[in-house]
């Protein structure tokens, strides 16, 4: 089985797993900041520290790592750890997924938004031009470490960037859950419950994922807010600008919900519910007027796509997402002129 | 069912096969040069035509065709038709695998070698550095149809080339079919029996991979002459020269089936049937004393190495492959310089 999750302290954790697995050796693939913090002391030999942004999120990274794993002769039953945020095991699980036609790997994500989204289901990629997460594969991990001391040292932007995704999960699929997170305002909110809001995020997203593990069917519900979400983030590329994933899902869980509300699918009582919530949370972020056809360009290259419509996942109701709608452009263009224009009267 | 193999004239196979699947649009990618030699005017928006050599099957290629893939607007649902060697379908299916977290691709192989060998198995793969095929990925294509009208104009030499796989084919799993293959010594005995050789030779491979896919097992039998094949064509990039893969894989059989008699698995009668044909149809390939060092190297970098010893599929007699055999360095090498001092003396 793979993707094993397990709470605790890493280093006892990773020796466990590793005493029960068959591999020939270990590489790690280390976010540099998150070495650096937390002092982990590697061994250069058999380590690569990468630095995680989204503007070395490409090619030439992935080239560096197979030329790491080449030079300490990594062989086919070596194992990639991967510790870092969703960057890092994107781009380190690409890497083992691609060297020598895949290599096991462990992910011990470092970040709300690694643990809650990026580790689980086996997607790795990396950008390709101002394509988001063009190239890529899917390769799941063995194992999920989930050591919550690292985010004790991640920023408070960088907790609600990962919150982001946990508001997404209860959205599509958890109503209970939605009625929880509403409660949730201050980081000490987020903190006193954290075990067991990841585990209950963690479990939302692995129990979608295994029925659908190529995202041909169910799989899809998890695309809420990031068709959006996603043009947003590539827009920001283009501008080299930078936007937290998790600020530009916030959007994009607000304008697809208000998609949802114009073509009837959602309520207004639980479209306001959602946007107050959001609003409470998330700042504006800044899109103008003449930003629109770039964002409904990217949308269109957008890899979820077929026959060239703009492919969404939509609320039918809170607690229940549907997969495969594609509103008419002129709606898509309302619902994001609606947030350009009420996001800041709130 | 994934690999389904159809023989007969390809562009109607291929209208037939499409018709039955839901593929959004369709992109070739084409060796440039069997396209000019039989004129197959894809058109170029919809198609990228390569020039297929052992020296650019790196990144940049791969990079090409991602690019192609986007400007063509490919999305999850489009598929990748790939006309050419075993180094098209190598290249053409890494990048289909990895466009999207991967496309469908359907190979039309126009060499014996790629009907045989390359297009079966799902391995996909680029070299890197002097490392043949160290990255790569398992990705089946839907379909392989083969139209051995594109063997007409394979020079001679391909057709040998292509021929050493249906040698090893033989060797490692059909005494029967090897007893067949020892009657065929000029290319007119294998262009009359060709359809039934390819059909044969291609179910021997495809039975062992269903069995198998990942290579875990049983697939290392296809391994046979090839730990000491693919270091003599690494050695031969590292030295700016080239050798055609099977003429390499001839060498390769020759030299670990003179491994498997060294270690007493094979009889001298059956070692001297398997080298006295090889001799017939394989010129000596120059490898000299010096060379020893670094095709010792090589093998030991292979990629079906584990925990750094070499590791070899032999023959326990004629049609009955072993694999995981790790003979002493010094056998190893003796079979080589044996390979040196006596083929040229046959």
């Amino acid at each position: 089985m793979k993707e094993q999750i397990h709470f605790g302290p890493w280093r006892s954790l990773l020796a466990e797993v590793i005493e029960e697995e068959d591999y020939s050796s270990i590489f790690y693939v280390v976010d540099r900041k998150v070495s650096d913090l937390h002092q982990l002391e590697l061994g250069e030999e058999k380590a690569a520290f990468i630095n995680a942004s989204e503007a070395s999120k490409n090619l030439d990274t992935v080239s560096t790592l197979w030329n790491s794993f080449s030079a300490a002769n990594c062989d086919r039953k070596s194992l990639i750890v991967c510790i870092g945020g969703g960057f890092t095991t994107d781009v380190g699980g690409f890497a083992a997924a691609t060297y020598m036609r895949g290599v096991s790997s462990i992910y011990i994500p470092s970040t709300v938004l690694g643990m809650l989204d990026a580790s689980i289901g086996g997607k790795t990629g990396i950008n390709f031009r101002h394509f988001k997460n063009r190239i890529g594969s899917f390769h799941p991990s063995d194992h999920i470490i989930v050591d919550t001391r690292f985010l004790e040292s991640l920023p408070e932007l960088q907790w609600w960037s990962g919150y982001a995704e946990l508001i997404k999960h209860a959205l599509i699929a958890d109503r209970d859950l939605w009625n929880e997170l509403l409660k949730i305002e201050q980081q000490e909110d987020l903190r006193s419950k954290l075990d067991k809001l990841l585990a209950k995020g963690m479990s939302i997203k692995q129990h979608i994922v295994k029925r659908d593990y190529q995202e041909e069917g169910v799989r899809k519900k998890l695309n809420f807010g990031h068709t959006f979400g996603h043009a947003l983030e590539s827009l920001s590329l283009e501008k080299d600008t930078e936007v937290l994933h998790g600020f530009a899902v916030a959007v994009g869980i607000w304008v697809e919900a208000r998609l949802s509300l114009e073509i009837g699918l959602l309520s207004n009582k639980e479209f306001d519910q959602i946007a107050d919530y959001l609003h409470k949370l998330y700042p504006f972020q800044n899109i103008e007027e003449k930003d629109i056809s770039a964002i409904m360009r990217y949308m269109k290259g957008d890899k979820k796509n077929i026959h060239s419509s703009i492919n969404f996942t939509l609320l039918e109701g809170i607690g229940n997402a549907v997969t495969d709608q594609s509103p008419a452009r002129g709606t898509i263009e309302i619902s994001l002129r609606s947030y350009i224009d009420e996001y800041k009267k709130l």
